[in-house]
């Protein structure tokens, strides 16, 4: 059994891997941080976790910490992130960071959207990780920076038209809905049940910190730089984010050929689900699952490709995807203890 | 006091009339029709109307129906609202029509989205029902057709821009999330409580029947022949549209100057309320209430301005804007029982 | 025009006043007080107020507060309302209370539930603000203690039972469901919409802070000292309180005769509707308004009667009741400002 | 691998069915019938089930439905169910029960609730399935009536107590409330978004048809005929039930003693997980878990306990319940497919 630990379990992320964790065959959660909850069970921080048994919450000075596991995965903000995983490196562990502080691989776009970057060293190796793109990078990889909530659902859904040349990318308008968990567990004002419950509203308007992410994918699949929009949403719902990506085609293509040019990139990958024509996939579908379920329409009448991505934010765009590397990493079958079917209702 | 009828009262936009015409202190609902609920009084199709005393649903088909009222509301779907409006106009009363049925002005557009028209000759003198364009054609018509709810949101966030031409209309891409109530009462499984909650997913992509309603106002506005992208979306909340939406900018224009824009398009009007720079309208904020918030996000770097635009579709979009339009054909003041303050939280 | 001054106003009671005040034919809104907000104008606290111009948020500490108007809803924490509230009697103002400070007539009631009283010797001449109780003495007070929202459910719908002595007090059991507004708007993890949403709980099982009020006029009605069983739970909604309450029935008595104590009881007053037998109130029906809805079932098989009692917590349970007292106090019809439609769906 | 059956599969205990059954190592879902969706894919009626390949609708009437599996389970209304399992029992099938027709032993209190029973010869060998209290019973049987939602909340939530004659059985009060997936998914109005969402109701007080399954169980339990009051409620959310259920104390116990009953009842149960003092349990915790969470507030000053029991209806309430007691009739592990931790956020 590998040790894992969590660094940061007492966030929605951190209670997500330790729910997946619980049920993977190849490894043992063996320690978890959190410095508000230190000294508590972490089966007292998330009743749903009560089963969940020896877990306290250590704080994350605890110099020791890296001793305890094999692996970590680092759910901490950015910047709190760059100060920890070069020393866990540095202890010959593994690691997934679920920070944005090493996704980006030009410090100097880093620095624009983000703060000054103080371990620009690990840029070059650390991979971005997506498994659907850059799968044989993880296996070798000792840093993964797993993506954004965001980017996963953009990125995914629309990978094969960039690859394919059939989507023209100065016209990319990718309008992204997030459920609240995505906010984090912080106690703030905008995140109370009464004002979020029965409303909606779009925040961030082309400035939120997952754009640079997005577009630095989506250059290297276009192989040219792009610039697109991004807004986000907020939904009054706990989990899943679906993205509505707009793109003029170019050139005269079918939707057969497109559903073609989705099932030959996806058609093997286990984790991409994709809607039969004329059907789009809907959060609820995705709920507590690994999958990226993901739909379109070919609009002739406007000349446009809108495609329809989702994911549920916790798993395949956090603690999910996480696993996916760690198996990646690790050698473990891809889907180790993320066959979880989707709960629904 | 002016004696209104309800023709379709035990749908959602039915009992929204009935709860405003309660407190508007120049008519008196006298009538309400409902196939289903024929017999019974509508306060307990509605509990929360019980005060409502001594209106019983009637039967549509009641042939002295039209003797009971003076102006009536008809909140029934597209094409039966074409066979009963004329028989309303003949016997002298002023129609509301909160249907489609005559809100395009071209037949052929109309059958090419909906079906055959066959009350073409109304067309004609029907009047598009958003006050904000078009009060003094209102002020005159005895045939109002009531917008629809999602093109409400988008033509009131674009106007400004449209008129002024600072923005491209080929580039035109609305994406809307409408509240559940928007699909109406209908008993039907995709609209059940377990299948929408903690849910959301697009719809009739790129061929919405909102479209050629939306392109018919957005292209007069233009002086041009515009065709945009509509996707609609469907929130897990009851009440509330928020649109999206993007366009290229024309030339080299400051959020200023744009503001202003807005400001001078607007700033008399009671129901539209512009958001402060760098905030933006939630759907919780118009809950209840006839406004319309409209904010935006001049995006230099993509060269775009993204719009949002929101309204509580059963007033703005539906019963409210129904109201106002009446107050406008019978001379009444314009905001009369329209001074309901959003409902938050 | 009553100049009215709401102290405490950026909760969610605050802005709920602030939304049935600005429709009062009989007031103006002169000045509001909120030490978080100081400076800020209410309309931005709140944007469902962004009609609502010229009142700026003031720091509760300005010394000519009082000066600004004639009446005041002291809308803050016990402990800090008595420490306000003698100073604005002392000014020659009118006050409702909406603190639990002045509702227990017994200060040795209230140390043992809350803390140390230092206002004892207003307590006297403080009447409890249940209008349907209290009209008379309402109307002559100059401190009116506005009733907690779980105890209005609760009383309201025992009181005729009570007074008619047909069932046991002894054996009475509330068992009250709230929305989360009930929680106030302070940022706490437990508020947040991730951990409400799609959730229930019961909270303070037994020690409650409201059953020592609602024993107090449980005890008034019975004329005799009552101890009961309450339970409060979390609903996950924004408003609305639905009390089921159990009681041994004594004697035989038919449901006819019951439905005939109630009709005695409450039959004149304008907020509180009775359903039909058979039938039950439910919260989204009061949504928004100051009725109280009551039902009941007698079980005939177990000897108990069930009651069933709803309000908006916000409106009867909190600022719709505070201005109805207002309104009594000030000699202006009982419900000036308070004849909303619930809002539904 | 055991071939298994689910008759009934387009319900929302056939979806949960599905889902667990989809990772259960022992055994294979090998036919599913819905006479609505009769030759669809079941990953097509729902697709968070698209990745379960090859199972297409049967219509019930499907004569070899029997053939095509070792175990069914029905989940089908009552009255449809005692019309189908004695032809599966003839066939030599093991049949789970997800109906309430052989739950009551006493086929005239069943029909007193319900109407005729056709199949009472079954009564007497049907096994009430709830695994706590009748395990042995369970693996010697081949005919299981799974137990309704609400009593499987409340009885395991009394029968330590019961079964100590610690509270007086004549002052039981259960007051349920549950999500709206116990509804069903029938399309009527009352289950619609909009109708349910923001809200709360009671409904068929002291007449809802769990009641005598309640009664028969605690009064096995309590050694006495015992009548109790029910009261079910409707949350809006989708899974999970919680009962506080009301009794007075006999004699003189501590809440040590008390914690030390449930601890010595199910301290080796897997599937109930009891609550430390002062804590309660919340639904949210236990969804999509087979969990059952206990919590009790011994109150001294009224002389009642409260107990707090919860449960994810769909799971515990219905389709996990049924699996464990499959698990036992079959001889597998009795956690098999159960071992999901439940889904917080």
């Amino acid at each position: 059994m590998l040790k894992v630990g969590i660094i940061g379990a007492s966030g929605y992320t951190g209670v997500e891997l330790a729910r997946i964790l619980c049920n993977h065959a190849k490894v043992k959660l063996t320690v978890a941080s959190s410095r508000q909850y230190a000294g508590k069970p972490l089966s007292e921080v998330f009743p749903s976790l009560q089963s969940l048994e020896g877990i306290v919450c250590q704080d994350l000075g605890t110099s020791d910490l890296a001793s305890k596991a094999d692996l970590f995965f680092t759910a901490v903000p950015h910047q709190t992130a760059m100060a920890i995983v070069p020393d866990l490196l540095a202890a010959g562990k593994k690691v997934v960071d679920l920070s944005a502080d090493f996704r980006i691989h030009d410090p100097a776009v880093y620095e624009q959207w983000y703060q000054k970057h103080t371990a620009v060293e690990y840029l070059a190796e650390a991979v971005y990780g997506l498994p659907e793109l850059y799968r044989e990078k993880i296996k070798k990889s000792r840093l993964v920076a797993n993506p954004g909530c965001y980017p996963t659902s953009i990125i995914l859904g629309l990978a094969p038209l960039l690859k394919a040349g059939i989507i023209d990318p100065s016209t990319l308008v990718a309008d992204s809905k997030s459920g609240a968990s995505g906010a984090g567990r912080a106690a703030l004002t905008g995140n109370l049940f009464c004002e979020v419950t029965e409303g909606f509203k779009a925040y961030k308007i082309g400035e939120h910190r997952h754009t640079p992410e997005i577009e630095q994918e989506v250059s290297l699949l276009a192989d040219q730089s792009v610039i697109l929009s991004f807004t986000p949403h907020l939904l009054p719902i706990s989990r899943g984010i679906l993205s509505t990506v707009y793109a003029k085609i170019v050139g005269n293509i079918s939707s057969e050929k497109i559903a073609a040019l989705y099932e030959e990139f996806y058609g093997n990958e286990k984790f991409v689900r994709l809607c039969k024509k004329g059907t789009y996939p809907a959060t609820q579908f995705v709920r507590g699952s690994n999958f990226c379920d993901i739909g379109f329409k070919l609009d002739k009448r406007t000349g446009r490709i809108i495609i329809i991505s989702v994911i549920d934010n916790l798993v395949k765009g956090a603690a999910g995807q996480a696993v996916q590397n760690m198996n990646l990493m690790c050698g473990f079958p891809e889907d180790s203890g993320l066959n979880m079917v989707p709960l629904f209702p």
